[in-house]
C-alpha cells in the first residue's frame, strides 16, 4: 500500500478526467482533494437529487461513492484501465439535509493486481463529523 | 408471506404514486407488472445513463433496482409509510448492452414488523435469462 | 453458463475432497446434492452451533453458506484451483428452529475467468418454502 | 453517539456475558477492550479454524467480527436486550498468517431505536497496519 500517486493522476488530471469521460456528472460532481491513497468528492445538491420529505435519494449518495471511489482507484492505476465495479454494500445511516452539499471521502483498503477495495464514507458537508452512510466497493482490474 | 395486495396500490395506485412522488425518476422509469409480493420496473436507457466504453453505468442500475424493491414494499404496505432504505448490497455480473431498456424484477424476501427485505434482479430487456446485476435492499418501515 | 460439469467433480469427487480437505467441518457438514451450476449442502445442528434462546448461530450460517458455495465453485473449476472468497454479504430473515438440519442451496449467478458469484439461500430441513438466510458470495480465481 | 457505556456492561460484565452465554465460543474468543462505542476482541487461532494452504477460515473471521460487533452494541444497551444480526456484509482482502492470533475491532457506527451498525476491521495481531477483512453488520433491536 506503498505505491505513489501515478503522477498523471494528480488532482488536475483526474479533474480533466472527470468531465472528459463523465460529462453527464460532472456538473453535479467535482473533486475537492486527492490524497496519497484516497479522494474526496463533493456532490452539489439539488431537485434532481431530493426524494419525497426534502432528503437526499439513496441512488444520488450511491452515485456519489461509486464515482469517489472510481476516482480513487484510477488516481492510483492511472486512467487507461477500464476497472470495473463488481460489487458494492452501502448502509445508509441518517437522513441528510436536503440543502447541503454532501461530501464523499474514497479510501483504498486494497490495491492488488486484479482487485480493489475501496472504504467510502459519505457526510453532509456541514457535518463531518456524522456519519450520513458508508460503503465498500470492490473494482476489478483487467489483466493485461 | 401470504397477505395480499393491498387493493389501494394496484398496478394504476402504484404507477399515479411513481409519477406524483419521484417526477425526477419518472420520466426514466416505467412501472411493467404488479405480482403477489413483488413488481417489475424498466429503465429507459437514455444518454444520461451511460458511460465511456457503451455501457449502462452502476448508479443507473442501483437507482433502478431500488425504486424497483421500494414500490414492492410500497404495493403491500401502501403509500404512507415512510419506509427508508437501511442498506443495500449489489453484484454487477455482466456488462449491459447499451441502447437496450433495464428491466428489475423485485421480490420481497421477508415483510417484517419494521424490516423488510427485498431481492432485485437485474436484466437486459432482450435477454431476460442473463442476469446482469443483483441485489438485496433492505428497508426500515417506520413503527406507529 | 452452460459448462458441463468437470466429470472430476461429481458428487463422489466433491464429497470425498470435502471430507479430504476441510476435516474441521467435514463432521457437520454433507453434501446433498450436485446440480448442473450448483449444489446443495446440509448442516447438522449440534449443540457448537446453537445461540441462547435456542437458535442457530449466525456465524454456522454463514459457514454453511460459504462452503456451499465454495463446493459450487469448485463443481466447475475443478479441485486444483485455489479460488478465495473475497467478499460475502448475507441477510438472515428468520430465526432457525434450534434441532432440525439445515440445508444451503447454492447456484453460480457468474462464472467468469477472475471472478465467480453465487447465490446462496439457507432453509430449515423441515420447510424448504420459508428462505431463513440469503447471501450472495464471491470468489477471485486464481489466473494462471 | 454520546451515549456513555452502560455501567453495567463494563469489560468484566460483558466477559462474564461472552462466558456464560456462549460457552461454544468462549474459549476461542476472548475480549481485549472496551472503548466508549467500541470493542476489540480477539480470536485464538487454533487448528479448528485452519484451512488448506495454511490460512484461517472465512468463516472464523466472520465468527469473531460477528461476536465482536454483538458485543459492541450489549455494551451500550445492556445485556437483555435481544439484539439479532440482521445483515453482514464483508470484505476479506488478505491472507492472515495461520499461526498469530487476530484482533477484531467494532465500533457502532450508528444506534438507533431499531437499528444499528457495526463496523469491524480484523487484523492478524502481529500487525495493526494490515487490514486482513472489514465487515458491516446491521443489528435489529426489539421495541418494547
Amino acid at each position: 500500500m506503498s505505491t505513489p500517486i501515478d503522477p498523471e493522476m494528480t488532482h488536475a488530471a483526474l479533474n480533466a478526467f472527470l468531465r472528459a469521460e463523465f460529462p453527464q456528472v460532472a456538473e453535479r460532481l467535482a473533486l475537492s482533494d486527492v490524497r496519497a491513497m484516497g479522494v474526496s468528492l463533493r456532490l452539489h445538491v439539488g431537485p434532481a437529487q431530493l426524494r419525497p420529505g426534502g432528503t437526499v435519494s439513496g441512488p444520488a449518495m450511491f452515485e456519489l461513492a461509486d464515482v469517489a471511489a472510481y476516482l480513487a482507484v484510477l488516481s492510483q492505476i492511472g486512467p487507461v484501465a477500464l476497472a470495473v465495479t463488481t460489487s458494492a454494500s452501502i448502509d445508509f445511516m441518517r437522513k441528510p439535509a436536503a440543502e447541503i452539499d454532501m461530501i464523499a471521502t474514497a479510501d483504498l483498503l486494497k490495491l492488488g493486481k486484479t482487485l480493489a477495495v475501496v472504504d467510502v464514507k459519505v457526510f453532509s458537508e456541514n457535518d463531518m463529523n456524522r456519519l450520513i452512510a458508508r460503503a465498500s466497493l470492490t473494482y476489478s482490474i483487467p489483466v493485461y
